[in-house]
């Protein structure tokens, strides 16, 4: 959705800055390798891999296990509580005093096919964006090179499948090269992240030995929207929640009963319009308390980030933003409230005069450093309330609706949630991997937070090690809706970022 | 779903009060020929008449045609624009001054025969409701009375075949108590009413003579939730609109844009639940002005009809009601605002988060007497538009949506809508019709109008005529939806009710 003015105007200047001798062998060697490179990944995109399908899930644990056993690596599958497997394997250094993981995941969201324009698990390469009219081409022969503008359509070629080729590729590189690894390196492939990543702490917390390492780079998301490599040294942590609010026992005829029978979608409408004041922030009491305040780095760090509102609203074609003048990356070091869905009774040509029985939103909440899962809970409990409504957490029986002017039924996601993490910028190790980064990639920019949730808890709890995330996805990949898609150039960048980590 | 108490209590004593003598024949008749009575109705039922089902359309058109010709009666089948034919037929009394018309629909509303306990179009018979658990009973022998409360189901049993067996078994009763009919009799059976009655108002106008009349009883809809019966003078209006709001061009993702990017499931809940306050009275400015007030009659028959909302309520699982103090009947003499519908991405287990790209609504208001569809159309608009919206009537444009903070596109039904129609009860023809229908049937409950939509314009503006609706059906007939049902005592009390108006 970002067109190229931003890219073309600095991606030159910054990939002169390329001074990574491991970076450089992988470019060449990518440069040989393209056609292998990207078969590779279509063969791994082409296993569904929706988290709640066990049998693929399988299929795509042991795919990826066959890849890392065709590398000379060991892998392992391990699991607990009935989760899908993680893949490890590690990488010894003879000597090496430290260890550094990488992790990725190979699960995707749900999805419905219908909405693609070709199926999600047939990977199809596009010469430009489906949005900017692209259409689909055949892979071009061994030995000639693809266009890096190009595309390949799938579920995960975004989120999260190419940076595992990525760094197995750029294993190939280094090797065909010459050069060595200086650190051990553990490589985790997850398999329930867009799940909710249920089992991984208690799979770490019961394998420390596989999992032990000074620090993990999370390779997942997108890098920065002028298409800039970044570091994000924390993320959101995030709960979903569902409403229900309920009219008649049965939908009933609009006109023998409308403006009498209490329309459930109306009482939807008017408990989600309350939960924001008009510039979009939260005004449910207690929302923001926990919310910890920024350090001096991380302020400093969101004032230098290129500022690419203006050039974001023109691409997602928005006329405003929420709590304007605020930007994006200081909106994103605050926790949001966002409706995900919302439905009662039919619409389109299925609609008819009626006047509903129920409505229904989904809601996410993104949390902060300091935002208790619990408490967030009891706040949003509290504010349906006084609300108005009975607050129920099932379906309410026939006599508590009678009983109560409105009544809501909340749910919360039963795990709860993934709690916000952040890792100080100013760390030996997190400067060293700024600098590694900044050696194959040029200028990178450092995010003190990511808006979006990934797993650092469940390493960063039962390790008491630290988490930086490490993305090489483009940002506009459709991540987690139809029509995900990886840009050919990102996974080339990908590549040449990995050898350099590997090398670290 | 109302449970037959009030019904117990109320009707002995109304029973009693049957004066007219084509009643008192017809009763006697019934009695001695409800096997074949039955009978009839079943082999009507037996034939598909959903609208959209042309061949079978037909089929019915013609077996009521035959019924007709069997009664020594000329029927005619007219249609115009390609519609499903209006059966009509004339019963001339020799020096008449007056010419009553007695319209019913032999249509039915579309189905999913999955959804019936037994198959829509295979009458059946049942010892008592399903919803209290009525089991299916053979036909008793001929000469065996029906037990009244027992019920007939299958599409079209209660909306809209059952009048037109009432109306033939009348003036087969009539005829045998040597009665004559004193006013020329018009016999109207439109094959469309639930797709619409798209065509005849034209079929009318084209053929004024086979349906001039002083006044057209519209025999359709149930009676009131009492059992007892009811005469209304008029419908509301109805007009349906869609409105849609965007957030960006794509679903984005809720962690990397959630507070930043709009939600247009939030612009879309404001706006909603802005356009009524908190009693559920619509706030749109001008809304209400052009609504014509009632008159003295028809506020006291508001007055004096039963107040049958608690039980209502308690039948629904209602904990309250809009605008309450007021009641039911009351309230449905106002224009009313309805959401149909509602939708943004997407729910359950298919919801992922996301921030929507999208958001949409279906609503239908209910107009009533005095309310002009373009003016209501045009204050609908204004008032979006005042909320900050940019409205459109089609797919805004990139650079509309990046133009404008906020953006609806409001689409209103082609066709437009049904304006509202209401007799005055103080008409000479109504009040003879309001004595005629007592005389036969106890004291009525009178309304000026029903909630629902009826096609009362489509006689009185081509024909300049007057229109009062007569219904037989039981309010818990399941009209509109599955396992659709007639209670005997209803078809019994129609077939009396008929000879009366007959007579008249």
């Amino acid at each position: 959705m970002l067109r190229t003015s931003i890219a073309v105007l600095l991606l030159p200047a910054l990939a002169a800055a390329q001074t990574n001798p491991a970076a450089h062998a992988a470019k060449q060697w990518r440069q040989q390798h393209e056609h292998a490179i990207v078969n590779e990944l279509r063969t791994l995109l082409a296993i569904p891999n929706v988290s709640s399908d066990k049998p693929n899930i399988q299929r795509n644990a042991e795919l990826i296990a066959k890849m890392l056993r065709a590398r000379g690596l060991t892998p392992t599958l391990v699991s607990t509580g009935g989760g899908n497997p993680v893949v490890v394997a590690e990488i010894q250094a003879p000597g090496a005093a430290r260890t550094i993981g990488l992790y990725a995941h190979y699960d995707g969201q749900p999805l419905d096919p219908k909405e693609w324009a070709s199926p999600p698990f047939e990977p199809t390469l596009r010469n430009r964006p489906l949005e900017d009219g692209g259409t689909t081409i055949p892979l071009p022969a061994a030995g000639t090179p693809f266009n890096p503008e190009w595309r390949i359509y799938a579920r995960g070629a975004g989120d999260d499948k190419a940076p595992i080729v990525a760094m197995l590729t750029a294993l190939d590189a280094i090797r065909a090269a010459g050069l060595q690894t200086r650190s051990n390196i553990r490589l985790a492939f997850e398999g329930e992240e867009e799940a909710g990543s249920a089992n991984l702490e208690n799979t770490i917390a019961a394998n420390r030995m596989l999992f032990a390492a000074d620090v993990w780079l999370i390779c997942d998301g997108p890098v920065y929207q002028n298409r800039q490599q970044s570091l994000i040294f924390g993320a959101r942590g995030s709960m979903t929640f569902e409403i229900t609010t309920y009219g008649a026992r049965t939908e009933l005829h609009s006109g023998h009963y409308g403006n009498w029978a209490p329309n459930p979608a109306l009482e939807l409408a008017r408990l989600l319009a309350s939960m924001k004041d008009r510039n979009g922030r939260v005004v449910i009491p207690g929302f923001y308390d926990q919310v910890e305040p920024l350090g001096p780095p991380e302020r400093k760090a969101i004032a230098d980030a290129p500022r690419i509102d203006p050039q974001l609203m023109r691409d997602f074609w928005l006329g405003s933003t929420d709590e304007s003048p605020k930007g994006l990356y200081e909106l994103l070091t605050q926790p949001s409230l966002n409706i995900r869905g919302m439905a009662s009774s039919r619409i389109g040509a299925q609609a008819s005069n009626v006047i509903p029985s129920t409505a229904f939103a989904t809601l996410d909440i993104r949390l902060v450093k300091g935002m208790d899962i619990a408490r967030t809970q009891q706040v949003v409990r509290d504010y349906i309330s006084h609300q108005g409504f009975h607050v129920v957490d099932r379906e309410p029986t026939a006599d508590e609706r009678r009983m109560h002017p409105k009544v809501a039924k909340v749910v919360f996601a039963e795990r709860g949630g993934t709690v916000a993490r952040r890792t100080s910028m100013a760390l030996p190790i997190a400067q060293e991997v700024i600098r590694t980064v900044e050696s194959a990639r040029g200028p990178v920019v450092k995010l003190p937070t990511m808006g979006a949730t990934v797993p650092l808890e469940a390493f960063e709890r039962p390790l008491g090690t630290t988490t930086i995330i490490v993305p090489i996805a483009n940002h506009d990949d459709n991540q987690h809706t139809y029509n995900e898609n990886l840009r050919i150039q990102n996974l080339w960048d990908g590549i040449e970022l990995m050898a350099a980590l590997l090398t670290m």
